[in-house]
């Protein structure tokens, strides 16, 4: 089996969908935030800490696993799930985004075959392309691999966004010839930029191809926020109601919940692992810095309403303590608490999604969330 | 109560002891090894992790505490047990042993009063005294204080160490007057360096003073391993036999099995977890180095004889994938396997203590350990 998207609740005001996903690693509920193990590693965290946390899937960068330990190390290790100990879910991303934002010279860099970049360890000549994304990703033996896709800066001109969709699709072809893991699913992504006929072209043309799954990529790009939704809305809209719909790089709170009632199904980012390296940490009433003085003697945890391991058991005194001396401890209960707010939230929307009240629910949440962060 | 040594039995044929130590914090078996948590966190480790890997006390450091977050954080939020949430005995250092490194001048630095020396952090110019060592302990509230004792560079003049010994004595009758906590035991310090006589004379007249434990200082600083051990021969050879032994900063696994046929009950080292951020681990047929390329598709566990989380979970292969790319998950895996091996070794000898043979006990360890370490 590749996967399997079921469909299971429209909610009654929006396009918010509830379902499940089965895999070959277990059956999971969207929507979902997929933590992101960039090295088959989600940043300090143990497989048991994830669980706790009920992740679902998880995702791996290719790019980085291409460099090391190498893909076939991981395949002679019997593939990524068997390497990192983890057996749940695994996505792979293709490269494309660490690619392209490593390519010096775009206009002499990416090129119809593929694209020319520096690794970032040793500064070798790398060149990534459609056919070899998808060679690495079915060594890593992921369950879901992603297309390799043009990933265009913002803003562009209407004309290089059409050629580079153009592009896109022809390596969405490219990869899917190649794709050679019959337990692996492959997605394709929609691009389009900010474009609704470019969105909508990309939507139809890359369903042709009839992949396992959708993703929209080209948000998070620069872009302000209802440039992003819509991005969201127009990517979507002409995609199969049967597949699974994964809104790449996408973990602010407030994009969450904006992103599921406009029908997305799965979310990843770096952004809660990324922000508890530097002392901050997500509550109900907005994100908190840590590093804050006024934390030092607080024997509060981060959020008293969180059901997390760090919340149960540390105040924010002790994790100041930790995160202002450098102690990788603090990083990883932040990290801790930062996944389980978001999958906490997504677990949240699903019972909205259910009660056909998601519009409150978000009414609720900003009114607490942005109410402390305008202070 | 501060605490209770319970001697249950001495080895036959030598003079390593099984006891219990009895704490405000539960009751624990000797000969202990504990892990230290300078910063008041072992190194990346949750109390979990220290639980399973069955940690009895940990130590954690006065002067680290003293500068960050100060003693009176520590106190306003109710002691350093509850500041760091551990229910298992804490034994605090006197800060002796940092501030004597970082006494530039030890000429002018060192004096009667106290050491004038550095901050680490911010170069301020800060003064630590004996009374006042013994006042940062009693707000940090831990099971165990240790008296300020000087450290002396090796080797030195026998003048200067005879002059040295009774300087210390001074500093531990001047602390133990100041001393003003109910619940927390405090620890006499053994010193005379490689000098028999001058360990005799510390060791009688420390224990005029009437401690609740004695340490043995003043090795591990230079010396080799057969003057090592005299030391700690001498060190112990006039202590109570109803008061807890502990060998200061000594965690190499030969040493350990030395010090407890010796009769030492308690050690600590920063090693297990030092060796672990840079990729090293004990094994019983001696130390391995992960970041080795022969491990990069070992599926192995570190130690197929270990019962730890790591050695049960994860292979070779993947820690030197962690440790290779600085992913902090591999020091930690490697802290806890690293901490267990030393503790799985006071288990074992403790067993050896019961069955009257850890002469044989120690032979088949060395034979093991020493025939790897030399290939």
């Amino acid at each position: 089996m590749k996967i399997r998207y079921n469909l299971l609740k429209t909610e009654k005001n929006t396009q918010a969908r509830f379902g499940t996903i089965q895999t070959n690693h277990g059956t999971y509920e969207t929507p979902m935030f997929m933590p992101v193990g960039t090295r088959a590693t989600v940043k300090s965290l143990s497989k048991e800490e994830l669980k706790d946390e009920h992740a679902g899937i998880i995702l791996s960068n290719t790019y980085h696993l291409w460099l090391r330990p190498g893909p076939d190390v991981i395949k002679n290790c019997g593939g990524l799930h068997k390497f990192m100990s983890w057996d749940q879910p695994i996505l792979t991303d293709s490269g494309g985004f660490q690619v392209f934002s490593l390519a010096k010279n775009k206009r002499k860099d990416i090129t119809e075959e593929g694209v020319h970049f520096k690794s970032h360890i040793d500064g070798q000549n790398l060149f990534l392309t459609p056919e070899k994304s998808i060679e690495i990703q079915n060594k890593l033996d992921s369950d879901i691999a992603m297309s390799f896709d043009e990933c265009p800066p913002y803003p562009v001109t209407y004309e290089y966004m059409k050629k580079s969709v153009e592009r896109t699709l022809r390596w969405a072809k490219r990869g899917k010839k190649v794709h050679n893991n019959p337990n692996q699913a492959l997605f394709g992504i929609v691009q389009g930029g900010e474009f609704t006929d470019l969105r909508e072209y990309s939507c139809k043309e890359t369903v042709k191809l009839d992949f396992d799954g959708y993703s929209i990529g080209g948000t998070s790009v620069g872009e302000d926020k209802p440039t992003m939704y819509k991005m969201v809305e127009d990517g979507i809209r002409y995609l199969p109601k049967d597949k699974v719909r994964y809104l790449m790089g996408v973990g602010d709170p407030i994009d969450i919940i904006e992103g599921v009632i406009r029908g997305v199904d799965i979310f990843d980012c770096v952004l809660p692992t990324r922000i508890a390296r530097h002392g901050q940490a997500f509550t109900r009433g907005g994100k908190i810095n840590l590093n804050n003085a006024k934390y030092k003697e607080d024997l509060n945890p981060i959020d008293n309403s969180c059901d997390c391991y760090t919340c149960k058991n540390y105040s924010k005194a002790y994790i100041r303590h930790l995160i202002t001396t450098g102690e990788t401890l603090g990083g990883r209960l932040l990290s801790i608490h930062n996944i389980r707010f978001l999958i906490k939230l997504t677990e949240e929307l699903r019972e909205a999604i259910k009660n056909d009240n998601i519009l409150e629910y978000r009414k609720e949440f900003l009114t607490k969330y942005e109410g402390k962060q305008k202070k």
